[in-house]
């Protein structure tokens, strides 16, 4: 960690080495202009280095007489030892002399899952092993089956007792046996059920012990991620996202349904998800230099709708009342039923749903958080195209299911990305110029917006009184960078020659319109879902937020605009994608992944449009923050206090 | 029953309504000339009606002056009063006078098994079963999921517990459900393991209850028979033998390994097997009027290199010492992995086996016919293309396998085929004129010999001193039907005109000596197996014989060739397909397939090529019917009687 002031505001603050000057600015809430991402091109972000050393922060942008001066650009210097740096005038906040606050940002990190946690609960036991074996050879006087030798192997040398060989197997065992003269590794896949057996699923010659991977997928129906695993280490050794393939036939799972109700469009459906999910794998197992046989074991999680396209389900009744799914529980498979491109050998686990409303995904999200294991009361909120909700602790678990709409997936909003390289994850505003600070995933010219980017987004142009309540520009700011676009107003958050693609890249009206109804629903179904089971927002002890917003998600701008309640911001924990990460829990440890039958039979399942007061709550929250604004009583000190020497010419 | 009397014998006999008069008279010990089987074709077995009715008798070889005197064809007729019988002189034994002798058939008759038997015993109790149940449909208060509906339905309804619903299953049951307003049937498969799960492996809309099928396999070396069961009643609908479409790769199991090894080897000796069985499920199924997707079950036994072609398993080390099979148990798995051409949702259960020599063939036998089950100190032997001996009762079994050849199964006979239409099952001949008395399956023209036939007419030959007991042709004997052939002198059973093929039907010294190798194996294995276990042949209280013979083996011949000890004739049982009836046991009861395991556990095996006395008894008995005749007394007092009164002109 290093030591960077900035003058001359005077504000310090810590941060990793190799952090680049706008991020650790935006970190102390310094706000430089910088429209570019940190890609250099804009060549705004000028900055002096006063003490200190910097790494790199030159472009073609800046002469060799102003770099000898001791000028950087902010986005491409990384901080590498303790720096003071001053800010010129031209690239302050201030200019005109204006002193303004920039809020310092109130961060919810991604919280980093440790397996130490796994291995030091003893349950650091991954679905399928590889065990090693030195076997003696047979001889008249012991001239047991091939078979039976393996068993008897893994009886004496493991004391592992009721062990069924799949035929599979069965079909390597004498050549795999005989090419190491006996010294095998066998692939035990271990059941999820206490008193099913183990199966040897695989035979390989030799030892092969330090080599068995898994595969974690998160099935979206925007976007779908993948991890490939270390089994040993508990280490992701390769992530992977892309968008789902059914997109293109509609952004959400009604949609997607009627589609699949057509001749055909289930397999269709299916196909297509598939091909996504493939070319994951083939991406994971590349990244990874990973062979597609070394996969013994995958767990795919995802809402009630996308598991059963996954399985090949009729999803038909999910969209009907009274909204009944196929199954919520499935058995596991083989990879190759569902189509999944691995060997013959691998195991599937999909993860269980409660309703047709509540999928697996959320299952997931509740084992990976680990809040059915806490004593603390939790909120758990998974946001994403559907956004679910989940209350409880190890005591009780209550959920419902709200349609959010894909605005925090990038969905419906016109510049939206999901968080990738070039995505603006962060951004600040000269509220004089309206000069904005993007900072992009990667440091990359920008391309689009991701759902922790929008949050801060709409959030900045709210406290700013850029846009108002009601989402609408303020139509009285003179500035190039809000204008009449073909979706009403607009503001350009980068130009097009400073952009990653070939147009501005701007938000416009409707995108804030889409992004409000999504926060709306959200909001009215935590409030709805706390107040059906007798609580307050102040009972909530703990609230984890998923989704696949980025490395991170600021609590103030997300209460700033009315997503959550007003609550301690330290009480406030973000696990990035929780269906992925509950699968990924799954790869690592066989009980949880036999704890879940217990977690869906305990929890009780709400269906929020039959609880009267719903409606009312969400169309209260088509503000921002709310209607209520006695419900945000900090976000108004918040306000007042942005706004109080805020003066625009 | 009818009475027969034959005259001028003065013989009486009771048989079945509808059965031939040549049959009555074998049975009653009186010889007709007869070539053609029973197709009337040779005309020689002319009888003439005394008293009573006889349905038939008549071909164009018979005038309508002959037939008003009461003359009928015997092979022909059919009995179907009490009747009174004269054998003219043309068609006895005694043409020129003399009065022989003809030995009374001592018949070990199929056993049939009694499904009432199982139903007794409360093991009636298919490995999968129809259930059809009338569901509530899905409302608002009560959405479960489907398959919770299903489930939900077989634990309230049938107190069915611990389920499992298949992906299969799953892929159908929204369908099946509203298709019949919630009145389904599932199909379930009940775990072998009695602490498994039970499957609902299909689900059909609609009552189906009342049609449950089953297929019981038995995959022979040289012939694969199957059965096709109603789970039901027990009744099998449907049987079907055919050649296995190995064969032409070598008659023995050794040549077949020999040719898997080659690369493609295994895949073509796993197609060509399949081929057959698939095309034996084809015949059954439309034999039965049965639907493909209707058949949720299929057991299948074969000896060890079969059971490995079946499931595709490197059978290389069962030929090279210490002869090591991959497996001998199999898990459950499904049919289409076999590549059996039945429905996704069908079960198979392969037999398991002891040793590479001891087979599921002879574990199903022991199966069927109950040994493990009795007190009864059995000695159980199958006789096929490798005879496996197994000896004791519930407690304790011990078991050994010899390779006998083929030549029970029609393999390396000139003529040889399997019990099928128009096989010599029964033969009888004139000493002087040496004409035969050829009893065919089905009454039709013969077109060769199957196993039991093969056995008297070698045990007929030899009590009249037509063969010696070096299976040599008396060359003295002055008779067309005894002649020098290709291999060496042979026997015209039937003339190309008589015949059901384009050729003479023969018995030549080569068709004797291969036969005579066969019994010989046999019996040294069951002398040795009997000594290593330190009993005597007296000890023995029950002897069960097994292989496809037909539909009885004559104990006389059996032990006049040597290829049983000299036990009391009442001791003897015969069960057939030994290999199927356990298959079609397993397909009935689920607890039979559950004891297999302990069965198998429970079993000896012995490596009779380890005995030191083995090779010794083996030459000893290539001889009719051994070289020590002190072990056959009866033999030789039967030899005698029948030779006392007999001259050859």
């Amino acid at each position: 960690m290093h030591k960077v002031t900035f003058l001359p505001a005077e504000r310090n603050v810590e941060v990793e080495d190799g952090k680049s000057v706008i991020a650790a600015a935006r970190k102390a809430g310094i706000h430089i202009n910088a429209s570019c991402g940190g890609s250099g091109l804009c060549g705004k972000c000028r900055i002096i280095l006063e003490t200190g050393e910097l790494a790199g922060g030159r472009s073609e942008k800046l002469s060799d007489e102003d770099f000898d001066k001791g000028i950087r650009q902010a986005c491409l210097a990384a901080v590498t030892s303790d720096v003071t740096i001053r800010i010129p005038t031209e690239s302050q906040l201030a200019k005109g002399g204006l002193t303004t606050e920039v809020p310092v940002r109130n961060q919810a990190r991604l919280h980093i899952f440790h397996v130490e946690s796994l291995k030091s609960e003893g349950v650091f036991i991954p679905p399928v092993e590889k065990i090693v074996m030195a076997l003696p050879a047979p001889s008249a006087t012991d001239n047991m089956a091939d078979a039976g030798r393996i068993i008897q192997g893994l009886n004496n040398q493991y004391d592992e007792r009721r062990i069924i060989v799949t035929l599979q197997t069965l079909r390597k065992i004498r050549s795999a046996l005989r090419e190491r003269d006996f010294l095998v590794t066998v692939t035990l896949a271990r059941p999820v059920n206490e008193r099913g057996k183990a199966m040897v699923v695989d035979i390989q010659p030799g030892n092969w012990s330090h080599r068995n991977y898994g595969i974690a997928i998160d099935i979206g129906t925007t976007t779908i991620y993948g991890n490939l695993l270390d089994l040993l280490s508990g280490k992701v050794l390769a992530c992977k996202g892309e968008y789902n393939g059914q997109i293109s036939y509609g952004e959400d799972v009604i949609s997607r349904i009627v589609y699949a109700e057509k001749p055909e469009g289930l397999d269709q459906m299916h196909d297509l998800m598939m091909n996504t999910i493939n070319s994951i794998i083939r991406h994971l197992l590349q990244k990874a230099a990973v062979e597609r046989d070394e996969i013994s074991s995958i767990t795919l999680s995802g809402n009630t709708t996308m598991t059963h396209f996954l399985l090949g389900l009729e999803p038909h009744n999910i969209r009907r009342s009274p909204y009944v799914p196929v199954s919520t529980f499935f058995p596991p498979v083989r990879a190759t039923d569902l189509d999944l491109d691995l060997a013959p050998h691998a195991v599937a686990l999909v993860y269980p749903s409660i309703s047709s409303y509540v999928g697996g995904d959320i299952i997931a999200g509740v084992m990976g958080a680990g809040i059915y294991r806490s004593e603390t009361l939790t909120l758990y909120v998974d946001i994403g195209t559907n956004a679910e909700i989940v209350i409880g602790n190890r005591e009780w678990l209550v959920c419902a299911a709200c349609s959010a709409g894909p605005a925090f997936e990038g969905g419906g909003i016109t510049h939206g990305m999901r968080a990738a390289e070039g995505a603006i994850e962060d951004f600040g505003i000269n509220p004089v110029t309206c000069e904005p600070m993007n900072i992009t995933m990667g440091n990359k010219a920008p391309v689009g917006i991701c759902g922790s980017g929008l949050l801060i987004l709409v959030a900045t142009l709210f406290e700013y009184e850029i846009i108002d309540s009601g989402g609408k520009f303020n139509r009285n700011i003179d500035t190039p960078r809000i204008r009449e676009g073909r979706s009403g107003y607009e503001y350009v958050l980068a130009w097009k020659e400073e952009a990653g693609g070939d147009e501005d890249i701007v938000i416009n009206e409707v995108d804030i319109e889409n992004f409000t109804r999504a926060k709306a629903a959200i909001y009215a179904g935590i409030k709805t879902l706390i107040e059906v089971v007798g609580l307050q927002v102040t009972d909530i002890e703990q609230i984890i937020l998923a989704g696949a917003f980025g490395s991170y998600i600021d609590i103030d701008s997300a209460v700033t605009v009315g997503l959550l309640p007003e609550v301690d911001p330290s009480k406030i924990l973000y696990i990035g994608n929780g269906s992925l990460l509950g699968s990924w829990m799954s790869e690592l440890s066989n009980h949880i992944r036999r704890d879940v039958v217990e977690v869906v039979r305990k929890m009780t399942s709400f269906e929020l449009s039959e609880v009267n007061d719903f409606k009312d709550q969400y169309v209260a929250s088509l503000f921002l923050p709310h209607t209520d604004m006695s419900l945000f009583p900090s976000v108004n000190q918040r306000l007042a206090a942005i706004r109080k020497n805020m003066r625009r010419t």
